[in-house]
């Protein structure tokens, strides 16, 4: 096993705690919020591991996060990225058994993160990765995978059809190719008429294009047709508001993310009232939290198989080495349709 | 028994269907949407009985429902009117044994309404009064009592402290007394800084005036203290949104009304992601077709102990007969602290 060096190189946050503001995730300039640093190598404690970067991905709720806009208070100092993938080379009391092996993680500790050299975390948020899985999509096998298949299980529960905005994320992707291979209709939202066949392809059995001016109009037909009950959205803005205010009875708005910082006005509160509708959130996080351990694990397993067999793919927009995230960030982030990926 | 006649005084609507607008319950001139009229008395089809009019309630929901405003649609020349108390005096099949008694009803055919000498309504929407209740209490019986304990029984399941909105209606009050009643702590916002006296003695353990430039900044501290998880909220405007943003993770905001024409803004989406809030509405009539009929009969049970007893009574601002309903109507609404009444 290759020797543990005292310190090691990570991307830092420059911002503490929550910034109170809702801007979205757009980052301009990253040294507004990240700085390069050398830091001690985290130790791992009963239960955990340490884990030395193979890759790490950059999520929308990385981007929240680092601009203080999350769930969670930031640490400054502390190595920013939620999920990454790596060796185990360490690992404290009753985690040993992981030594050796290659995971996909998530940081389970506020003071570690995953981009940087090393990571320490709970041996409970690491999956053991098959060897035909490749290093991309170990970096983002949990994050996205797991929300896909927890929002489409909700979606599942209420009917055959639901929507997904932003639909060319790697999220919403994902959900359009389970909701297909689950015999669901996806009802997809894009911002750009080019990324039609590319949702399409991805298992949308519509696609709606939010630039059209009878994108509405369209989505009326549709979900009088479809009846779609859930809105599974990472955009939050009033367009969704108007989508939400032209589904069925007892439809549910999960909101799941806010990347437009329009703020939605309720234009039609009679409908929460007369319609059974309702608005709600999906949190990753909490899911985890009140979703039974054996329920994970066939989750996790489900989503392993679908990478290892090639149902499911991560499309790399590009690659960035530690010591140039903070300057090439924002750029790499421009690039449409894939991650953003980080190596050592 | 009195003859029945063939015909008889009703006030009728003039809009047909929805009108598509979302105003609030302001009444400026009944004109607009009433008119008086000589109309055939209905006649009772199976299950069904023949109700003569006592005394008939005008309610928030018969202000929506006469603008168009509401959630089923109106019929024009029908008359208006969901709730009321009189004697019945004509029965369908099976539905023989409530001729005679005195009930309070709301009524089941879109083509009936209780501002009207005779009204016609399911037998299961009838509940036989007992002497002791008036009939001011008996025209009150139903809509503000059963919406009030379906409320407030959803809040007891959240915690002991919930929020109550307009808190000087008759169902705001009803609802901080059961609340008291219960030995939960009922929070209550009210317009204006003479009602606090009242509601409070109504049985409001905290009373907030809206047009107070600090009632946020107190609420914040309740909040903080009582952890208020459940709303029930009749303005919904972005006084509403602001209150629900200061409530604690896995607040409810339940909507029952839209007194204020005001859309409200979602300020704080990450809100309803990251602390499990969520919005949602409440209708009686949804209630009532989801809820178990043993359930409901306990209500009703409780409703009527509750006036009879005098826990509860119903505070009435004017009496208006029939014939002056369509010129009387609004000023009679702009009277505080009570209920106006249709009287013959």
């Amino acid at each position: 096993m290759t020797e543990i060096p005292q310190t090691m190189t990570a991307v830092l946050q420059k911002g503490d705690g929550y910034s109170g503001k809702a801007t979205g995730p757009q980052i301009d300039d990253a040294a507004d919020w990240l700085e390069l640093g050398e830091v001690p190598v985290p130790q791992p404690g009963p239960g955990q591991v340490l884990v030395k970067m193979r890759m790490s991905s950059v999520n929308p709720s990385d981007q929240h996060f680092i601009k203080g806009e999350y769930g969670q208070p930031r640490i400054k100092g502390a190595p920013a990225g939620f999920e990454g993938c790596g060796d185990v080379v360490a690992a404290g009391d009753g985690a040993e058994k992981l030594v050796g092996q290659r995971v996909a993680y998530v940081v389970t500790e506020p003071t570690s993160g995953a981009w940087a050299e090393y990571a320490v975390t709970n041996a409970s948020a690491c999956i053991p990765l098959r060897p035909e899985i490749s290093d991309e999509d170990g970096a983002a096998q949990i994050v996205n995978p797991m929300t896909a298949m927890a929002m489409v299980d909700i979606a599942r529960q209420e009917g055959d059809a639901f929507i997904v905005s932003a639909a060319t994320s790697q999220l919403g992707k994902l959900m359009c190719a389970l909701g297909r291979d689950l015999g669901l209709k996806p009802i997809a939202f894009v911002r750009r008429e080019n990324a039609v066949d590319i949702v399409r392809k991805a298992g949308a059995a519509e696609v709606l294009v939010t630039s059209d001016p009878e994108a509405l109009k369209k989505f009326a037909a549709i979900s009088a047709e479809l009846k779609p009950r859930v809105f599974l959205d990472a955009v939050s803005d009033q367009m969704s508001e108007q989508i939400f205010t032209l589904m069925p009875k007892g439809a549910r708005w999960v909101s799941y993310g806010k990347l437009s910082p329009e703020l939605p006005k309720l234009t039609q509160m009679g409908q929460l009232i007369f319609m059974s509708k309702r608005i709600e959130g999906f949190w990753l996080t909490q899911w985890i939290m009140t979703t039974p351990p054996q329920d994970q694990g066939r989750v996790v397993a489900e989503v392993q198989a679908r990478f290892a067999d090639g149902r499911w793919k991560t499309d790399v927009a590009a690659h960035l080495p530690l010591r140039d995230v903070v300057s090439g960030l924002a750029s790499a982030l421009q690039k449409p349709d894939g991650k953003v990926m980080i190596t050592p």
